[in-house]
């Protein structure tokens, strides 16, 4: 017991959640750990909870502002939406409780790029920080905070709230420890210089997390698992995906565009892009790296072959039975292993640098290569951009990546116009379905057009796509994008109307 | 004669503008200099416009790819686009002959982030380029060259092309020698390293471009003036943009948000913007710094009032007169003045650790705050997205300004949704019309649509919009970002059909 816990006056502030929780009140901004369901507090935020749905039957108001790394678990945003417990949320959230409350206009989300989290949060323009609750692995004899599988915004929550509630979960491998870098060299402007980082596996801070012991108001033992869940096996969609992509990488190293290790690669979480992964083991790249926001299933893998010789991310996303794998060898993982605040993982000013192959998924792309990544039929969030346009404009290449169609066939992800725009076009270098790779660098709209309908677009769909085109290069009040306005958006309005978007 | 060429093996490649224009042929890659109507070269690019048309005159194909800084002037991108001269152009245009052809599908027009041309010239995927056309102040003895009024992507011309024509302009100032700084440290992933820029006056490289005299073919002598435009004096539209601006900068200064110095200004090109520049002279900022695309009128102003200690940009973009000023006393504006290569001037890893406050026009915008700058009705080229993007992304304040209202009051600055997205809104803080300013900065999308109707939208058009926004609520597939997919784009199908956005 404690035993994670090395500081004495952090020992004494050892209590129960349900106490721990009773330091956050109604109107209260709270900054929580957790990214992709990794290192998220699991105790205070569900007692939490309780406190809300029992304050709201007491006929009380009690909601809260809930900022996080990315998006948690369900005893976090799960319990919290559920509790109707929260007024606003930054910068990203997957929980489907909280996403129908999102899209019902019950929860006020700040849909924000990743990156910009901790200078905004350091602004001040949304209020204070009332509360940080933060999961740890273990506390310091000097009281510094050994970080949990992901650490997001935790530097930034610890510095800048009025107070700390830490979860310290024995659940995560101590072992890990000496594996994070806590890099303390942000300001605000004027106060900026470079982030002295030139390769993925630069070490630039430290190790643990400072913490001021007198901000600390509880410390909560626990010993509960992050939020792993299994990986679909890649189906045929996903592999061809990957192998298209596969085909492109080979051939840029063939002409000299890439170097024979590749660049840094980012990948977003997903069956496709694990699948990605997957085919990277089998292909003639060595002494690859990572630069990244999550390191999963696929990553652990191409690790533990040697291919991959070290991945640099901000949090880990694993299946229970890779997060078991890590466990076991955590000592021989951790020298390959970084995980970084979110600000530096996704930092413009490194994506650049290391000039990273940005490897993501979308909702929909039109014709003329723009992202939507976010509004399903324009309107209804999914999650949310979160880091892919840190990368996507900064990349060396970027790439994005989606089965051709949705919905047992009724959705085609190639559209005339996108409904919503999350990355321009100049943002989106290759588009590849499991139908084709489409190759945009250096080409105009029109040259676009034709390729991705070729290339990517399902077939039950490249007609109409064609047809659409084909008129709009006619009855179109420009011919620099093409476009018929009364018809752009017509096909997610079949949706909407009949559940389909085909005639 | 020849006084600026004291380089004896460059002087002995004079030659005359007709003979220059012969080594570019039909199907060539082009790297000319100019930038916004700086620095471009005006004789080789007439005299091999008028080869061209005699060409075509013959029966023969004679088209070029043009890749340039930014626009130009006429003797460049307009008479090359009268000649048919132009296949492909790259990045930046604003040349009314070539619009109307971009928009008639007759020009490749490829619109990109003017940071990344540099770095795609180098990856080669668009070909080799064949030739650089590059005007310059001078050339030394060493061979040189004194760079002119922009630099734009001189440097990557100079390096990449196989041959090389040099226009030396003795009508620019050779008083301005010192003032240009010519950064030679960028490279390609997995060679870059931090630019080591932290202020915005740090001078980071040299005076001079290198170049290998045994790449260059002809150097032609000219005495032209830069295509300088008067700008209109601000309008009452464009000082009351300026004013709520201000308004809302000394609010943030007030609140601790930005330090009374404010931090390094970028800013577009045109009236409101030099209204902006102008309402500075007179509010309580002293010690100003800029960290621009382009230096325009009112920062030469700024600067000789005291209150902009000085300006870094890639370009000249003045009126004849303010020209003139600037020739006359160019030895004191020299050290307070400093244009680098563009990929410097708007790259991401600079404007982000400067916090540039960022300055930029729109064509349109919608209630949620995405901009676009582009495409007229979603087809119709304007110019391009040019530094925008460079700038919006990573600015610590990101502004758009524009009127309410175009084209007589017929077209609203404000719709329900734009008709194409250059700025995604998490990339949009602040809009700014002459009706007021919306602070969008932490307001979630319902938020913002009311701000924006209510602050920004002219009141003609503001029950329209919303009636829409308030059917959208009701109606929408989903509550994030309501929306009509019906009628989100029929304001421009309206103008379309009737010229009016009108009902």
């Amino acid at each position: 017991m404690s035993s994670r816990i090395a500081h004495a006056g952090l020992r004494a502030k050892i209590t129960s959640a349900e106490e721990a929780a009773t330091f956050i009140k109604n109107g209260m901004n709270v900054g929580m750990s957790g990214f992709t369901g990794s290192g998220y507090p699991k105790v205070v935020s569900q007692a939490l909870a309780d406190q809300i749905e029992a304050t709201h039957a007491a006929g009380d108001p009690f909601k809260i502002g809930v900022w996080t790394g990315a998006s948690t678990g369900p005893e976090l945003d799960g319990a919290l939406a559920k509790a109707d417990g929260i007024g606003f949320r930054l910068p990203y959230s997957s929980d489907p409780i909280a996403r129908d409350k999102i899209n019902r206009g019950e929860i006020n989300y700040f849909d924000m790029h990743l990156s910009h989290v901790a200078q905004i949060a350091w602004e001040g323009f949304l209020g204070p920080l009332d509360t940080a609750v933060i999961e740890v692995a273990g506390i310091t004899p000097e009281g510094d905070l050994i970080p949990s599988t992901s650490v997001g915004n935790n530097k930034t929550w610890l510095d800048q709230a009025k107070q700390i509630i830490l979860e310290v979960n024995s659940w995560q491998n101590l072992q890990l420890d000496g594996m994070h870098d806590i890099y303390y060299g942000t300001a605000l402007p004027p106060n900026r210089v470079p982030i002295p980082l030139i390769r993925p596996d630069d070490r630039i801070g430290q190790p643990h997390f400072r913490c001021d012991p007198a901000k600390v108001v509880a410390v909560v033992e626990t010993d509960s698992p992050d939020r792993n869940l299994p990986f679909a096996a890649p189906d045929a969609n996903a592999k061809a995906i990957a192998g298209h992509l596969l085909e492109f990488l080979k051939n840029e190293v063939k002409q000299g565009r890439l170097p024979p290790s590749l660049l840094p690669l980012q990948s977003g979480v997903g069956n496709v892009t694990n699948a990605v992964l997957a085919g990277l083991m089998d292909a003639p790249f060595e002494n690859m790296t990572s630069f990244t926001e999550v390191i999963q299933d696929g990553m652990i893998d191409l690790l533990e072959s040697g291919k991959l010789l070290m991945a640099s991310a901000t949090a880990f996303s694993l299946s229970p039975a890779m997060a078991e794998r890590l466990n076991r060898d955590a000592s021989w993982f951790r020298d390959k292993l970084i995980l970084r605040p979110q600000e530096i993982s996704n930092h413009p000013e490194l994506v650049r640098r290391l000039g990273c192959i940005a490897m993501n998924g979308l909702i929909e792309a039109d014709i003329y290569g723009a992202v939507n990544s976010t509004h399903v039929m324009g309107s209804k969030i999914q999650n949310g951009i979160g880091g892919s346009g840190d990368f996507a404009r900064n990349a060396f290449v970027s790439i994005f990546m989606t089965p051709s169609t949705a919905k047992g066939g009724a959705i085609s992800a190639i559209v005339p116009q996108v409904s919503h725009v999350d990355h321009i076009a100049q943002d989106v270098q290759v588009i590849v379905t499991e139908q084709g790779l489409a190759d945009l660098r250096g080409l105009v709209p029109r040259q676009r057009a034709m390729l991705i309908i070729e290339n990517c677009a399902h077939p039950d769909f490249r007609d109409a796509l064609k047809d659409y085109y084909e008129r709009a290069l006619r009855g179109s009040f420009g011919q620099q994008s093409p476009s018929l306005l009364t018809e752009a958006l017509s096909w997610h309005q079949r949706f909407v109307e009949t559940g389909s978007m085909r005639p």
